[in-house]
Protein backbone atom coordinates (compact mmCIF):
# COMPACT_ATOMS: atom_id res chain seq x y z
CA UNK A 1 0.00 0.00 0.00
CA UNK A 2 1.21 3.24 -1.29
CA UNK A 3 -0.14 6.77 0.02
CA UNK A 4 0.81 9.59 -2.61
CA UNK A 5 0.08 13.16 -2.16
CA UNK A 6 -0.46 15.39 -5.13
CA UNK A 7 -0.16 19.27 -4.44
CA UNK A 8 -1.70 21.76 -6.58
CA UNK A 9 -1.59 25.26 -6.38
CA UNK A 10 -2.52 27.80 -8.73
CA UNK A 11 0.23 28.86 -11.03
CA UNK A 12 2.51 32.26 -9.40
CA UNK A 13 1.62 34.49 -12.63
CA UNK A 14 -2.49 33.69 -11.59
CA UNK A 15 -4.13 35.92 -8.60
CA UNK A 16 -5.00 34.36 -5.96
CA UNK A 17 -7.97 35.88 -4.44
CA UNK A 18 -8.64 33.71 -1.62
CA UNK A 19 -4.97 33.79 -0.21
CA UNK A 20 -5.69 37.81 -0.87
CA UNK A 21 -8.46 37.23 1.26
CA UNK A 22 -6.90 35.55 3.89
CA UNK A 23 -3.62 37.36 3.89
CA UNK A 24 -6.37 40.52 5.05
CA UNK A 25 -7.99 38.08 7.48
CA UNK A 26 -5.07 37.31 9.61
CA UNK A 27 -3.90 40.79 9.51
CA UNK A 28 -7.40 41.78 11.12
CA UNK A 29 -6.36 39.05 13.47
CA UNK A 30 -3.36 40.72 14.73
CA UNK A 31 -1.23 38.44 13.34
CA UNK A 32 2.18 40.69 11.49
CA UNK A 33 4.86 40.03 9.20
CA UNK A 34 2.63 37.46 6.78
CA UNK A 35 4.02 38.73 3.14
CA UNK A 36 1.50 36.69 1.29
CA UNK A 37 -0.79 33.52 1.84
CA UNK A 38 -1.69 31.14 -1.25
CA UNK A 39 -4.08 28.17 -0.76
CA UNK A 40 -4.61 25.43 -2.95
CA UNK A 41 -5.72 21.78 -2.92
CA UNK A 42 -4.16 18.24 -1.28
CA UNK A 43 -4.71 15.26 -2.43
CA UNK A 44 -3.94 12.40 -0.40
CA UNK A 45 -4.08 8.85 -2.10
CA UNK A 46 -3.62 5.24 -1.04
CA UNK A 47 -3.27 2.67 -3.65
CA UNK A 48 -2.33 -0.51 -4.28
CA UNK A 49 0.86 -1.95 -4.43
CA UNK A 50 4.40 -0.50 -4.59
CA UNK A 51 4.70 3.44 -4.80
CA UNK A 52 7.23 3.00 -7.49
CA UNK A 53 7.76 4.93 -10.90
CA UNK A 54 4.84 3.35 -13.04
CA UNK A 55 2.31 3.95 -9.83
CA UNK A 56 3.55 7.54 -9.57
CA UNK A 57 3.39 8.13 -13.26
CA UNK A 58 -0.23 6.60 -12.75
CA UNK A 59 -0.74 8.99 -10.44
CA UNK A 60 1.09 12.41 -12.23
CA UNK A 61 -1.92 11.06 -15.03
CA UNK A 62 -4.31 11.18 -12.77
CA UNK A 63 -3.55 15.06 -12.10
CA UNK A 64 -3.67 16.11 -15.35
CA UNK A 65 -7.07 14.60 -16.11
CA UNK A 66 -8.80 15.24 -13.16
CA UNK A 67 -7.09 16.41 -9.85
CA UNK A 68 -5.99 19.58 -10.96
CA UNK A 69 -6.89 22.08 -14.06
CA UNK A 70 -3.71 22.47 -15.95
CA UNK A 71 -4.39 25.72 -17.79
CA UNK A 72 -4.07 27.59 -14.52
CA UNK A 73 -2.79 25.43 -11.84
CA UNK A 74 0.65 23.16 -11.33
CA UNK A 75 1.18 20.00 -9.76
CA UNK A 76 3.63 18.16 -7.25
CA UNK A 77 3.51 14.26 -6.80
CA UNK A 78 5.12 12.74 -3.80
CA UNK A 79 5.18 9.14 -2.13
CA UNK A 80 4.78 10.03 1.70
CA UNK A 81 4.38 6.79 3.51
CA UNK A 82 5.10 3.43 2.32
CA UNK A 83 3.07 0.79 4.53
CA UNK A 84 3.35 -2.99 3.96
CA UNK A 85 0.58 -4.29 2.15
CA UNK B 1 11.97 35.32 4.07
CA UNK B 2 10.83 31.84 5.21
CA UNK B 3 8.21 29.31 3.36
CA UNK B 4 6.18 27.75 5.69
CA UNK B 5 3.20 24.92 4.41
CA UNK B 6 0.26 24.46 6.42
CA UNK B 7 -1.42 21.31 5.18
CA UNK B 8 -4.86 20.75 6.58
CA UNK B 9 -7.14 17.69 6.02
CA UNK B 10 -9.98 16.17 7.35
CA UNK B 11 -9.63 14.41 11.16
CA UNK B 12 -9.68 10.20 9.96
CA UNK B 13 -12.74 9.73 11.36
CA UNK B 14 -14.85 12.16 9.73
CA UNK B 15 -16.74 11.61 6.34
CA UNK B 16 -14.72 12.94 3.05
CA UNK B 17 -17.42 13.14 0.47
CA UNK B 18 -15.07 15.18 -2.16
CA UNK B 19 -12.50 12.23 -1.30
CA UNK B 20 -14.86 9.60 -2.34
CA UNK B 21 -16.27 11.89 -5.32
CA UNK B 22 -12.92 11.77 -6.79
CA UNK B 23 -12.52 8.59 -6.30
CA UNK B 24 -15.31 7.39 -8.32
CA UNK B 25 -14.33 9.87 -11.10
CA UNK B 26 -10.77 8.06 -11.07
CA UNK B 27 -12.68 4.90 -11.75
CA UNK B 28 -14.92 6.28 -14.46
CA UNK B 29 -11.76 7.28 -16.17
CA UNK B 30 -10.21 4.03 -15.87
CA UNK B 31 -7.57 4.56 -13.33
CA UNK B 32 -8.08 1.23 -11.02
CA UNK B 33 -5.71 0.19 -7.99
CA UNK B 34 -7.13 3.59 -6.02
CA UNK B 35 -8.05 2.37 -2.45
CA UNK B 36 -9.03 5.55 -1.11
CA UNK B 37 -9.03 9.84 -1.86
CA UNK B 38 -8.91 12.16 0.80
CA UNK B 39 -9.03 16.16 -0.32
CA UNK B 40 -7.85 18.65 1.93
CA UNK B 41 -6.22 22.08 1.35
CA UNK B 42 -2.75 23.68 1.43
CA UNK B 43 -1.51 27.13 2.41
CA UNK B 44 1.81 28.61 1.09
CA UNK B 45 2.64 31.35 3.95
CA UNK B 46 5.75 33.49 2.84
CA UNK B 47 6.97 35.15 6.29
CA UNK B 48 9.15 37.94 7.74
CA UNK B 49 12.28 36.25 9.10
CA UNK B 50 13.41 33.14 10.09
CA UNK B 51 11.91 30.21 10.09
CA UNK B 52 12.77 29.45 13.82
CA UNK B 53 10.66 27.88 16.58
CA UNK B 54 8.96 30.97 17.27
CA UNK B 55 7.65 31.71 13.87
CA UNK B 56 6.26 27.90 13.54
CA UNK B 57 4.74 28.60 16.88
CA UNK B 58 2.85 31.65 15.13
CA UNK B 59 1.82 29.60 12.51
CA UNK B 60 0.39 26.97 14.56
CA UNK B 61 -1.76 30.17 15.94
CA UNK B 62 -2.89 30.91 12.77
CA UNK B 63 -3.98 27.49 11.70
CA UNK B 64 -5.68 27.31 14.87
CA UNK B 65 -7.88 30.38 14.18
CA UNK B 66 -8.14 30.92 11.00
CA UNK B 67 -6.92 28.32 7.99
CA UNK B 68 -7.99 24.80 10.34
CA UNK B 69 -11.27 24.22 11.53
CA UNK B 70 -10.24 22.68 14.57
CA UNK B 71 -13.10 20.58 15.16
CA UNK B 72 -13.41 18.54 12.16
CA UNK B 73 -9.93 19.25 10.41
CA UNK B 74 -6.30 18.53 11.82
CA UNK B 75 -3.07 20.36 10.11
CA UNK B 76 0.09 19.90 9.82
CA UNK B 77 2.84 22.98 9.46
CA UNK B 78 6.57 22.68 7.85
CA UNK B 79 9.20 24.70 6.58
CA UNK B 80 9.27 24.46 2.85
CA UNK B 81 11.73 26.58 2.20
CA UNK B 82 14.25 29.33 3.45
CA UNK B 83 15.47 32.36 0.99
CA UNK B 84 18.04 34.86 1.68
CA UNK B 85 16.53 38.17 2.80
Amino acid sequence: MARVVVDVMLKPEILDPQGQAIHGALKRLGFEGVTSVRQGKRFELELDGPADEATLARVRQMAERLLANTVIEEFQVRVEEVTSA
